[in-house]
């Protein structure tokens, strides 16, 4: 006597049901829901119902370990292991930030590792909502590509050591569908599968060490401080778990990272950190996630400022649009139409609300609201004025820059009460507040 | 200066992380989801995903109020109120089950209520899962159909009182296809949904009255007396503010209702009781129910029990079947092959599981898994001993009735350990646990 139909028939069913009862999901639910949902035999509609569940009612981390293993079943995972320079192994060392507005911490720190002599895969992604891509910025850059075969990017890594390119379909693909779903079911915000798709893609990319930027604050999916402590040492232990030396830094994201947001706009901004300049938050966080990758590299002693100031680094990031196709002296796309906004009075500004920025440039089509939307690499919004300086009443705030005038509208009624000004001096916390550890 | 696209975009996104994150939904914001899903303009994925945050989190009154009328506006509303017999207005009544195991009651209720003058307009389902539906038990007489037209249904209830038939695509169409929804996404199991969705269709249906029998124990959605309590009182108070007079009442489904749940099985048990006779609970059941209707329509100070016992009723019957081009004296279809199962020791019947008796039908062929399929007239269980009865050992308990005898194994495991035997006499509760109106 076997139990022939209602298990069968019901599966799906059942494992959503355990989830929305507050259950613990079995490997075996786990293992079959991931699969079946990449096939296509679990439909969106199962999926998103499971994930709301997900988010309402949580995952513990074993779980969670088991998810993101599922996901990277579902395809291939890379391996960097064999990378060789000069007859010796490179390691492979890469970066992960959560997202936030303005952080292009990834176009001037890849190269800067790299020329230390350590490995950098960057598999990026595209902007969706308030937070751009790094593919999208790149892209900006004439003749810039970020479709590259394995076989292009792994000689990319042994000739210039840093390498930014899309990632394939058949890297965690169960993760790339999830991820779209997840977009418009208002699934996102759930540290489980935060963590899940973010390690999933990095552990699959084969790279052997990880540094994470965890992102927290307004301008952040992660609004608290426990929170996001929380999907970091997730996803430290998810990262160790899988052999992967994984250490996160939280980092702040009140206020726009840098001057600027925007694609092109963010490129001419890394190149000015590349160049020795740059605003001293984005020099702040590129080097401490640099001395973190270093590390975990086996490389100390170093101070990574060096190989910004003494164009060490800038090479490397020209070797690097190069490898990929890209002109590094072409001049970058500049918006047709600009138009400033002032400071709503004088004083010292006291903040700069992110999210208001990162809707601002959205809107001047810096960003897309629908996945395979074309972007404007001119658009953005440009910052005059940080937190923590004095400005007279009238000055410069905000320059919109857009390919169309009627993109101004929008973007100015998103930054509406995006800055606070007032009487006193204030104090502007480092962008770094904690590290995360798996002994942490 | 407007805000041009972040509500246009994302407000299917924001109404589902309105409740996501526990919020109440806005009038606004259900009218809209609920209308654009039924246009199509709100995907599957994304209602599911609504539907299983509410499902978690809930619904207040007024929201659960207002989802109700969202989904009767996405469709017509009927109207019964200029039914005439020899010139003088006829009433309207009808009742609903939240379902249970072998629950044939709209059978003989229907044509027993209208045998004292009233008008039972009954808009009925097909079954899903473990529970059957009134129209597949119809569907096992010869010649009977379920798709009448408007003008037929009026006809019908003019001439005979009695009329059971498929609800048309444009009655709460927004109910259909959500219904649909939840039942391959885990989100069932809501009061605020399950109320809605019964309440919608009824209430558009057009009745001026309603007795609603709310199921609790385990072979009901509502596995416990304060759930059932609470989607009773719920329901009474949609129909109230709608204007249709409503009244509930409480009714144990631990035990299935009579000896036979299928199809065929079930119809012929409903002749029993309209011939005056018919198990305890299954003539409880109905009599009460039609006292409620027989209230609600203005007609007190009869027995409804005496027209069980002269034959009126039966007259109506087979005035009902014929009038839907079934032929009430055709035999009803019988299995091919039957299997006895039974009873696990000699002793008292302390309880039958009706989940288990509900599986072990739908597995011979009874019900269907997915909707559209197609259903087995012949197939289901007989069921031998009832609670409170004295059985010998090796006494039959069950049997099994199926076209195909490869149904058997299926349905023997879930009956496994369906029947409790005791050495003491059990104490058999009434059906009717309590009433439920507007005032209590």
């Amino acid at each position: 006597m076997t139990d022939v139909a209602v298990t069968d028939v019901f599966d799906a069913v059942s494992v959503i049901a355990t989830k929305r009862d507050g259950g613990a999901l079995s490997d075996a639910q786990i293992d079959w829901v991931v699969e079946a949902y990449t096939a296509g035999e679990v439909a969106d509609e199962q999926m998103s119902a499971l994930a709301m569940a997900i988010v309402i009612n949580g995952m513990d981390r074993h779980e969670i370990a088991r998810w993101t293993e599922a996901m990277i079943a579902t395809g291939h995972r890379m391996d960097f292991s064999g990378l060789r320079r000069a007859g010796s192994p490179l390691r492979t060392v890469d970066k992960h930030s959560t997202g936030g507005v303005g952080d292009k911490i990834t176009l001037p720190l890849g190269p800067l590792v790299a020329s230390y002599g350590l490995a950098v895969p960057q598999l990026s992604g595209r902007g969706l909502g308030h937070t751009g891509g790094t593919l999208d910025k790149l892209e900006s850059i004439p003749g810039w590509r970020a479709d590259l075969t394995t076989a292009e990017m792994t000689a990319a890594l042994e000739k210039v050591g840093a390498v930014v390119c899309a990632a394939g379909a058949d890297l965690a693909p169960a993760d790339r569908k999830l991820y779209a779903l997840r977009d418009v079911t208002a699934t996102v915000e759930s540290i489980p599968l935060i963590a899940s798709s973010i390690m999933s893609k990095k552990i699959a990319e084969g790279t052997s060490a990880l540094v994470l930027d965890v992102k927290v604050g307004s301008g952040a999916f992660m609004k608290t401080e426990p929170d996001a402590r929380e999907l970091a040492e997730t996803m430290v232990a998810l990262g160790h778990d899988s052999g992967v030396d994984t250490v996160a830094l939280l980092t702040r994201m009140d206020a726009p990272l840098g001057r600027t947001a925007g694609n092109a706009l963010e490129v001419a901004e890394a190149l000015e950190v590349l160049a020795g300049g740059g605003p001293a938050d984005v020099v702040e966080l590129t080097l401490a996630l640099a001395t973190e990758m270093l590390a975990l590299g086996g490389i100390t002693g170093v101070d990574p400022a060096d190989h910004l100031a003494d164009g060490t680094a800038m090479d490397r990031w020209r070797a690097m649009i190069r490898e990929q196709g890209g002109d590094p002296d072409a001049p970058l796309p500049v918006a047709a139409h600009t138009e400033t906004v002032t400071v709503p009075a004088g004083g010292v500004i006291e903040s700069i609300d992110a999210m208001a920025v990162g809707v601002a440039a959205w809107r001047l089509g810096a960003g897309r609201a629908r996945q395979g939307e074309p972007v404007a690499a001119e658009a953005g919004v440009v910052i005059h004025a940080r937190p923590g300086e004095t400005v007279a009443s009238g000055a410069p705030m905000f320059t919109l820059h857009a390919a169309d005038p009627s993109r101004f509208a929008g973007a100015i009624a998103a930054l509406t009460d995006a800055v606070r000004v007032g009487d006193h001096t204030v104090e502007i916390p480092h962008r770094v507040i904690d590290r995360v550890t798996v002994g942490s």
